[in-house]
């Protein structure tokens, strides 16, 4: 017997039929003997649908309001569940984030949890009860509805959990694990058994796109035992877990991240002098846009060239900031590419590896793709690639790891 | 400057232009210099859809869920009506029933309220803000999510508008206000400017559908000034208000209603014994159907004949009690009739007024009209007449009580 949290998206909820389908797969568990509590999303197309009433009353949307609007969507599904839960005969009881008492600051639509009373969660387990609670939402301390912001149904289930000191958190998504690549570039993707939290959160934040940053940061915080797994599907997904659980056989690359959601820009000739960093990447922070990899060549002549990336969608802006930067500092030119991908190794493992680099600096040379720029971690190398050579990228890198292999 | 609550029904919030229209009808008021309380339900068609749901996903649903369910559907209405309100520049603030706390018991689905806590809404009015409550919706004393069963937004305008000591509860409407009879049976019948609590009772009950009679009783019990008004055009409505607010010039019936929901049912020739009307109405009671009109003759023989009428939904089950009955009483013979209208003279008038009864089965009787059955309250008269008499009976009826004139 264990205790089970486990986090519906909208997706395995997005109608009757299939909220009756996760009623079943918590029948199992309760029937198993575990003790479990549910966490919901609202039905898929409901928050749009919502949205899109609010588009038609008002053009500016007070972000309280928003919050009292959509946290409707999963309050909807958590009463559906618990009613296909008792008509197959099971105790079940839902709780709206307010009633559970989330207890959140008032960021409203990206609100942090503070608190959770797991005492009367505990009771309802102990009394036989299925336990669903409505994700993505929680109450402020005046009692006002806040949301915790998109995906924020995951940073829910993992909450809890590590409030009620879960034997698991299982994540039930659209696929059946964490892979060591994306399956559509790679066909010999493998899902793995187990990841660390730090490689999930590098495998994650290099568009992995499969649970939410901040859940997972969550379940290292809390040291959560994070379970991926599939909906329709059975199977075991992929466990993620605290690194001193990882086995020294652990290969050393788990996965291969990438991107093509960045874009480049370079400062040419920009006088060599210290604090030019942050006289370039201050005003661009000052403008909202975020920079992800960061790249400064020695200097030559007194001057040096300063090349960062940035989403690219933020691309137009930060450019708009570099023009009226270069003419202040005198810098020779501001130019900057599109057409790039990131592609990151990320394994724990590389930390008593040495070499790991050079293999992937010699797996891309022997396809012949030129590396733009190169960023490394702890656990990830990251290199910027033309973005038309992405996929033959993946796959030598890939292959070079022998990822395919058990 | 005054306190007022308001209330607008599914159908005045249908969609987001109509939601505008609310708000901009609220705004007047508001920049009136009033404080104003909005009730709202939530938008036609809501309710039925989340039912719909319900029923895909279990055929047997609890109630405590189809509370958390159904409720959701006022609360998207607050939170679109209040972003309605600031997206015209003007403060609001949205209140689920649990967040303002609305008090009720456990009664799921047809929960009754218990207490108000008006503090926080008249600080929010204070402050400038217009505040919107969602109807029909409240919490016990557990935290569980209740509601008032339908109609409960009227009742959750005129609880909110004792609670808070207003100056007027309106409730907006399809109709402009009450009539002295259906415009849609006498062209002529005209919009009352003011009724009493106790005629507006007896007129809801007797089939003119504008308010919830426990709204009524509600208003009525706190003495809340009531106003029912059109949503869709501007007017003054009809102001309910109590007895001796009404002058004597109050004409003596101020208005006719009637209904077709009606059968009645005869038990011929009983024993004229003590505690027959009892042996008669016990059973019937037990079985689940309500009575409304009885009447007894005096025996003949030591019998006598005993009519009652009942929903006509309700008339084959009364009638298998009664055929059952006539076999233990040995009564003559059970006989029914379902082709009845009932129509009803209301008018506090009465009490102070002679021949009202005689001037009543006059004008029926000029017109050739049958009457098969009497009843009479302190302020109300009403007979049974077969169903095809309706239209012509109401018609006589309103002009013989100058009905139609000012």
């Amino acid at each position: 017997m264990a205790l089970i949290v486990q986090k519906y998206g909208g997706t395995s909820v997005a109608n009757p039929e299939r909220i009756k389908a996760v009623a079943d797969k918590v029948a199992q568990f309760h029937q198993n003997g575990d003790q479990v509590v549910v966490v919901v999303s609202a039905m898929s197309g409901e928050t749009n649908r919502l949205l899109a009433l609010a588009d038609e009353v008002s053009p500016t949307k007070n972000e309280r309001e928003l919050d009292v609007l959509v946290s409707t969507g999963e309050q909807v599904t958590i009463a559906l569940l618990a009613m296909a839960l008792q008509g197959k005969g099971i105790k079940a009881r839902s709780y709206t984030g307010g009633q559970v008492r989330i207890l959140t600051d008032s960021s409203y639509g990206k609100a942090r949890i503070q608190e959770i009373d797991n005492k009367p969660i505990q009771a309802d387990l102990d009394g036989g009860s299925v336990v669903i609670v409505a994700g993505f939402q929680g109450v402020d301390p005046e009692g006002n509805i806040t949301t915790l912001g998109r995906g924020g149904s995951d940073t829910t289930a993992v909450a809890l959990a590590a409030a009620l000191g879960a034997d698991e958190c299982q994540i039930y998504t659209d696929v059946d694990g964490v892979y060591t690549t994306d399956p559509r570039v790679v066909s010999s993707a493998r899902r793995l058994s187990r990841i660390t939290f730090e490689e999930m959160l590098e495998m994650a934040s290099q568009g992995s796109k499969i649970l939410q940053i901040r859940s997972v940061e969550f379940a290292g915080k809390y040291n959560v035992p994070l379970r991926v797994r599939s909906s329709f599907e059975d199977g075991p997904g992929t466990l993620i877990t605290v690194d001193d659980e990882v086995d020294m056989e652990q290969p050393v690359i788990s996965g291969i991240a990438f991107t093509r959601d960045e874009a480049k820009i370079t400062l040419r000739g920009v006088p060599d002098t210290p604090g030019i960093a942050f006289k370039i990447l201050g005003p661009v922070g000052e403008s909202g846009v975020e920079v992800d990899m960061i790249v400064q060549n020695v200097g030559v002549d007194g001057t040096t060239d300063f090349t960062f990336t940035v989403h690219r969608n933020d691309l137009e802006k930060a450019q708009a900031v570099l023009e009226k930067l270069a003419t202040e500092l005198n810098a020779r030119e501001v130019f900057s590419n599109d057409k790039i991908a990131k592609i990151s190794l990320v394994g724990v493992g590389m930390r008593s590896h040495a070499g790991v680099a050079s293999k992937m600096f010699e797996a891309l040379a022997n396809e012949g793709i030129n590396i733009e720029m190169i960023s490394t971690s702890e656990i990830k190398i990251s290199v910027i690639v033309a973005e038309k050579y992405l996929e033959l990228a993946v796959r030598a890198l890939h292959t070079a790891f022998e990822l395919d292999q058990e």
